[in-house]
Formats: structure tokens, sequence, C-alpha cells
């Protein structure tokens, strides 16, 4: 009998639900958006026909459903499945969600934050296999961070541990939406990023992004990166410049945990060794030898589906 | 019938050993400067007599010995109890210590660094008792640091974890002996932070040190924490200014950790209030909320014997 768990990935803008097999293939899947199912009773029962449409289509299939598992996009406590709060979804705070489900559901339900959850997914299934102490990270707007020490999640007292974005490297650094300098969110996260290219672009630097903006092309992340693959030293530059950054805050990760594995994934991991190059070489250069050697940094694999994949993975024992 | 263990703390200078109880008792204790015995041969020999004395006095008072705990001044292979080599102690390049005195006393033998040793005297007897997730460190000519996790050690994928003392706070900040800038111990080292008194104390700084140093007192942190405590405006800003510094550092382990105890040992930690306040701050301020308001910071209670009892609690299970 095949064993699978149902995983649930909450984000913003939608929700992805699946039935994940114990080699984490993803072998039903739905999604819906979030902000059709606006307020937490809306949002909650769509979820839960949701997650009961798939167990009775697995049962069907004669699958072995060992739980469900939930990645949400805030703070939660999870021995409880208790969440504090959605800052991005109105109307949870304050949801004991593993009770109201195991409630319904009579099956075992576990809940995460989504970065955990991708942690968890890459660690399992993707470019974290084999690994004992990983550390991934997703560099979109924000960074979300997951660590896995001897093969488990690491959640520290609170279950807070692992906020990677808000490691400082520098106390005058810039301002990040956090309130404090020098974030290593502050140089890497997108909107940051997009935001120093435009400022030096302002002040003139030479560059073929000029000439594309004028053509009316949106200046994103993924922009810069194609100007770095024609060769636009600017551009190549500001890359260099972030994953050099992000490779002193990797530095000081490895120093102190001195892991065997780092993944990174989100839309700036894109560049390939463009960001990657900078990222090795810093922390080659400034952790200690011992830890440096043993950190093999690579990009994460599931993509999208880490979320997915790795709330399953919460359940899949 | 009463447990003990055997503790012993090799420094550079001096080698201390004791018979330690359940509860981090030193019931039995013995010192001996390193420089007497140099070369490998000599000081095995004699830290091999000093355990032999302890455990037949030992036996003679009808203790039970659960085994042998060793902390030692380098990188050390904690599973298989082997010294990479000690940076202040000639002649220990790859000592397989564990096989050797496990062969020599038919007794368990333990060995882990000194810092972790520290940490674990902390932990189990001293400031860090009571805690689940603890970071304990020591501010001497150099930073040790020291993590405990779900109440065990935490040693990494190669026995380098918790090098504290080189997580960086300024990218461009003063140079550190590890050849990398900004790193915390550059800030808070003795060394670099008597340096910096002086070079602000030349460039004219007004301060009772120039007086007391024209007296023909020497310069060193504690000097400048007695100016302190006299009122001294500028001795009391180097400290706030340290404490500030390490704070950062700390807030940054605080978002990666979620810890519930930090414990502060050293010399420089003895400036209480002076260090501590600006230290809680600073983690106040650039700490996450959750995150900050679980992480008790304490001062070390165990002095200069935690290594010893800590190398004891190595070996007491």
């Amino acid at each position: 009998m095949k064993k699978v768990a149902i995983g649930v990935d909450i984000g913003g803008t939608s929700v992805r639900l699946g039935v994940v097999d114990e080699r984490g293939k993803i072998v039903l899947r739905e999604n819906f958006s979030t902000k059709d199912y606006p307020g937490r009773p809306a949002l909650l029962n769509r979820l839960s026909s949701g997650i009961l449409c798939l167990a009775l289509e697995a049962r069907k299939r004669q699958f072995q459903i060992t739980g469900v598992g939930i990645g949400a996009p805030g703070p939660i406590d999870v021995e409880r499945g208790f969440v504090y709060f959605f800052p991005n979804i109105p109307g949870w705070k304050n949801t004991p969600l593993k009770k109201i489900l195991e409630r319904k559901f009579k099956m075992k339900v576990f809940v995460d934050n989504d970065a955990n959850a991708m942690a968890l997914g890459e660690y399992r299934f993707g470019a974290g296999r084999g690994s004992k102490n990983m550390i991934a990270l997703t560099l979109g707007t924000g960074i979300g961070g997951g660590i896995v020490l001897g093969g488990k999640l690491f959640h520290g007292t609170r279950f807070s541990a692992a906020e990677i974005g808000h490691l400082k490297i520098n106390e005058d650094g810039p301002l990040c939406a956090c309130g404090n300098h020098g974030c290593i969110e502050a140089y890497i996260g997108n909107g940051y990023f997009v935001r120093e290219v435009q400022k030096r672009l302002k002040a003139k630097a030479k560059s073929i992004l000029h000439e594309w903006l004028r053509e009316g092309k949106e200046l994103t992340p993924k922009l810069v990166q194609d100007a770095a693959r024609t060769g636009d030293l600017f551009s190549k530059k500001m890359w260099e410049e972030a994953g050099s950054h992000l490779g002193t805050a990797l530095a000081g990760l490895v120093d102190i945990l001195n892991p065997d594995r780092i993944v990174i994934g989100g839309g700036i991991a894109l560049g390939g060794e463009m960001i990657f190059g900078p990222i090795r070489r810093t922390i080659a250069k400034k952790a200690f030898p011992i830890a440096a050697r043993s950190a093999k940094v690579m990009p994460a694999k599931l993509g999208a589906d880490a979320g997915l994949v790795g709330a399953a993975a919460l359940a899949l024992t």
C-alpha cells in the first residue's frame, strides 16, 4: 500500500494542495486563489473541502494517508499547531489550526511556517538530500530561512529560529523593513536590490539597462540578470556585490552551525554562477577553513513546489 | 554510592584536574603548569598519572567513576576523541587522545574543545541551568563559544560549530587576527579593546585614564572598567560601544537560534551592567521580538572552574 501525505502550502496569493508520496512525488494536486475566500471561516472551509476531496481520491486509489502537513505564512507554535497570525492574510490571529483540522478529519495534522516547510522539502527530496546539517534560504521580496540539524527541522525555544534574513552584516548598512540597519535582506531582498540598481543608474552608471528601460522594460532582478548575461559590466557588478554580501552572512552561519549543505532558492537564485560564484568565494574567504570546506552551496531543486512537498513531508514520517 | 567523573581542563598555561560529582561540585582537585612538561610524551605521562591518582583517591572514598572528560584547547574530532592540533601547545598534531587514555585506564573517555566544555559546565551546573537552547561565550583574548541545543552540545558537521567570535558585524570593520574584517572578536577581544582605547586616548579623548597611565598603571579592560565606575565618561562610552557591538552579533544569533539563555563569561563580562546593559538593549532593539523576549542574558557563574566542571560533565551522564 502506497504511503502518502496531504500537503497544504498556504500563501498570500494562492493555496496549493497536493497528495505527495514517500519519494516526494506529487501524485494529485489542486490550487485555489487565497483572495477568493476572504475571512478565516471561508478560507478554512475551502481548505477543509480541498483536503477532504484529496483524501477521498487518495483512498479510492488505495493509498495509505499518514497525515496532513501545512506550511503557513506566519509565526506558528509548532508543538500545538497554533497560528499566531498571518502578516498578509487578515483574520487568522490565534487560530488553533491543528486542533480544528484534527477534529474534522481524524488524521494527524502538522503545522509549520512556510519557510521551514520549504527547507524540509529540499532536505528530504531536493538539494538537501543526504546532508545532515542544512541551511536553506529562499530569496524573494524577503528572505525565508529554515535550518535542519541532525536531520530535523530546528525551531528554537519559541519556534522563531532561522530568521536568516535579518542577520546584520553592517551596523550602519541600509535600512531594512524590520526597522534595523544592515540586515542581509536589505541588500538582497528583491525590492532593495532593484532600488539600489535604480539609484546607481540615476547616478549615471554606464549600462545597457538605460536603453532597455527606455524601451519600456520593467526593472526586475531578472532584467539585471539578462543584462549581466549580455556582458553588461554594471549588472555583473551588481550581482557580484549582492552575492558577496550574502556570502558574508552565510560565512557567519557556517562558523556558527558548521553545516554540510546550504541550499538557496527563489528568483534571485536563478542567476546561477553569477550569484553562486561570489557567494562561494566569500564563504571560502571569510569562514573558518574546516567549516567552509564542509559546506556545499547548492541551488534549490524543487522550485515553486518546495513548499507543498515540504508541507507534506511534515506528515510523512 | 556517589557518582563522580574526572574532569581535565588542558590550557596553554596550566592543566586543571578534578573529581566532580553529579551536582557539579569539585570534590578533589589538582593543577600543574603546562610548561613544566614540554612535548607530548611528557605532558601525556603527567596527565595520566594525575588522572590515575585522582581515580585511586576517588575509589578509596567509594565513589563510582563514570568516566574521564577532557576539555582541550584546539579543534577536536569529538566522535573519535581525536586532537587535530593545539595552537598554543606544540607537538599534539593528530593525537588519538581518547584511544590512548581508554586503553590505559579501562574507563570511558570523552574529549571536546575547551569552549564547548565551558558551555556544558555552565549549562549543567551554572548560569545555563534549566534552559533548553543556550549560547555561551567567554570573552578573553579571543572569544570562545559553545552552543547547547535541546539540552545537548551542538557540534555541527565537522565539530567546528559555535565559532561565535568570528561573526561579522561590519564588512569594512577592523581587521581581525583571522584575516577578515569586522569579526566581533575584533571589537571586544581584550587586545582589540585595549588598542582602541589607546588610540582614542592618543587622539586626546578626555579621560581619567591619562592620569592613571602616567602614574604607571597598566591599560587593561579592568582598568577601563574601574575608570567607568568612577564616572569617567570616556570609559563608560567605550564599554557602551563594546556592549552594543556584541549585542549586534548576539541579536543575529538570537534570530537564528532563538535561544532561551545566553551566558557570558570571561574578564570583560565582570563589568556587570556596564556591559550587560548595552548588550540587552541592543538585542531587544535588533532581534525579532518573540526571539528577543525569550533570550535571557546572564553572566557566567562558574568562573575559572567552568572548563574543569564542564569537562567532567562530558563524562557525567
